[in-house]
């Protein structure tokens, strides 16, 4: 790959790596190569091929020609040396293995953000936690917000947050991740947007569960109301800042994820409430839905800052064949105090 | 009709009087017909007799019929002649008229409950403001949350708010409303849920512009986010507080409204997002949607008391015929600062 033909093509500007070429992965690689010099990797090398050859990712965005100007490869080497933005866009589960085999290529200093929404199983972290384990000091963040993939693509406008600490370095990012008609915001507040992230794909679980049995949208809108008071109550006792809650990164997200129809988490949310079991259901996608394994990681992270997930643990129980969907309908409308601020001052209240 | 047969069914409950036979009206009688002896008044006769004949309200909830326990009259003092709480589900712009004509039978200190989520024209008033008028001292209040009038007809579940500052009437009026399946909590703050219901409908008409434009979910996610920050701000300009802001009156009702095809604004928003006009779209439509009127209303509110309202400005432009939907799309998207949580602290500073 020429990426010091690139480099020639765009002289001064920051060189991305991009790494994971899922859906998401993908289109923001489409998006930030019209910015600036972009590799895209590719686990696979055939899918690699494909893109080269074909400029269409056929496995994840069929429907939609990538830029031309967009490189891609399968080997980590080739995307990581000499970029300096690296963009991470692997599944939770598969997230260190391959940020640590590309940590031997990625520069000192060099901002590394993430763009999946799940916390690690086992250890319960966060990504921008496990990019602190990097060798080196790399500056860290997220690209989060209401942002179903294929519309980007189609060109249909989109607002999204890049959350850093550093917040020259969120504005210089900003720049790169920007086009017309995706607009992208500044918050400092990296551990409220990223367990926003993560908690709302357990909410449109629930949400969809809603949809498959039917409840109806009086329902529905009642578990969102509650999930992201649920989601704000952990982001809360982890540090996240009270307004983050009320932004794009959470309400937004938690909105787009339980009401499309595109949203993969909704979707097994829904065949779980039509009574299939997660083996069924995983076993036909392709993609991955993170809400699955970040239900039971957000309860054992409840359990350790002492806050309680109603919601979220009904869905993990749901989803670890526990009970049905259908027997959580009572705990999923009905476990509300009585008086309505009274529940929402005791959830302010952080129990750590 | 047999009043004291009524009384004589289920002597000490409170008569409850249901003023206003739309859909909600009708779905609230049914559900406290079963709590309390409950009259329904319909403003129209021929309705009446139908609803005391079949038993269906056929003109707004033809597929439901109601409980033979429910008594419907056209004639006002029937209805609120001893009843112990009045409860009005009057459009805004006949609720002042029928609450006046009314005002002679409604005894010495009953509560006024209203169902009625909108603002009155030149007066700009809120629907608890008008109940304020009356002649004596009668406690006020509004009974609001997601709750499509069907869905509940249908006994699928949902949640509720009875927002009084008496709070030990507002629990006793819990048990006036609430049923199995419809779960309702109470909320010390009238001003917040009233503003929330008001204008949760001109942020729906907003969200099915973007429908009806084929926008796309995202952008109708970010604008939801935005609308009830907007939303929010108001109201805490006018005393409300804001967890009321989180909560089932102003997040669960703006969720329901934006999302439902069974809402009427959003439908209307669709229509003009589609490029009609507002006279051709509600010259098919039997029922009221009240954000067509709200949205100029709540503009001049928040010119009032210095509050900046970006998505009700434009939604009343359009609907006011001055621009196109298509025109507004830069405004609903673009209008953010570059920092998403400067530009929220800075929505939280009233101006007033």
């Amino acid at each position: 790959l020429g990426l010091v033909a690139i480099k020639g093509t765009d002289a001064g500007a920051a060189k991305v790596a991009v790494i994971g070429a899922g859906s998401w992965g993908t289109t923001v690689a489409s998006l930030t190569c019209c910015n600036a010099p972009t590799v895209l990797w590719a686990r696979s090398k055939e899918l690699a091929s494909e893109i080269a050859a074909t400029g269409v990712n056929s496995r994840y965005l069929p429907d939609f020609p990538m830029p031309t100007r967009l490189q891609v490869t399968s080997v980590l080497e080739e995307a990581l040396a000499g970029a300096e933005v690296v963009v991470m866009g692997v599944p939770s589960h598969g997230f260190r293995s391959v940020l640590m085999a590309g940590a031997e290529w990625i520069g000192a200093g060099v901002p590394v953000i993430s763009l999946t929404k799940g916390l690690e199983e086992g250890s319960l972290k966060r990504m921008t936690e496990l990019i602190a384990e990097l060798p080196g000091e790399h500056p860290s963040g997220v690209l989060t917000g209401p942002n179903l993939a294929g519309e980007i693509m189609s060109g249909r406008p989109a607002a999204s947050v890049i959350a850093m600490s550093d917040e020259t370095l969120a504005t210089e990012l900003q720049q790169v991740f920007s086009r017309p008609g995706f607009r992208v915001y500044t918050n400092p507040d990296v551990i409220g947007c990223e367990v926003a992230g993560a908690l709302k794909n357990v909410m449109a679980l629930a949400a969809g569960m809603c949809d498959g049995m039917g409840l109806g949208d009086n329902a529905k809108a009642a578990v969102m109301t509650r999930g992201l008071a649920e989601l704000a109550r952990l982001g809360r006792a982890l540090g996240g800042q009270e307004l983050t809650f009320s932004g794009l990164a959470a309400m937004g997200d938690l909105i787009v994820t339980c009401m499309s129809h595109q949203s993969r988490n909704r979707f097994v949310g829904e065949q779980l409430g039509k009574g299939r079991s997660i083996a069924d259901i995983t076993a036909e996608m392709q993609m991955v839905a993170e809400g699955i394994k970040t239900s039971s990681a957000a309860v054992a992270l409840g359990a350790l800052v002492g806050v309680e997930l109603p919601i979220a643990e009904q869905v993990a129980a749901v989803i670890a064949g526990a009970i049905t969907a259908a027997e959580i309908v009572p705990a999923l409308m009905l476990r509300q105090p009585k008086a309505e601020l009274d529940g929402m001052a005791n959830r302010l209240t952080d129990r750590t």
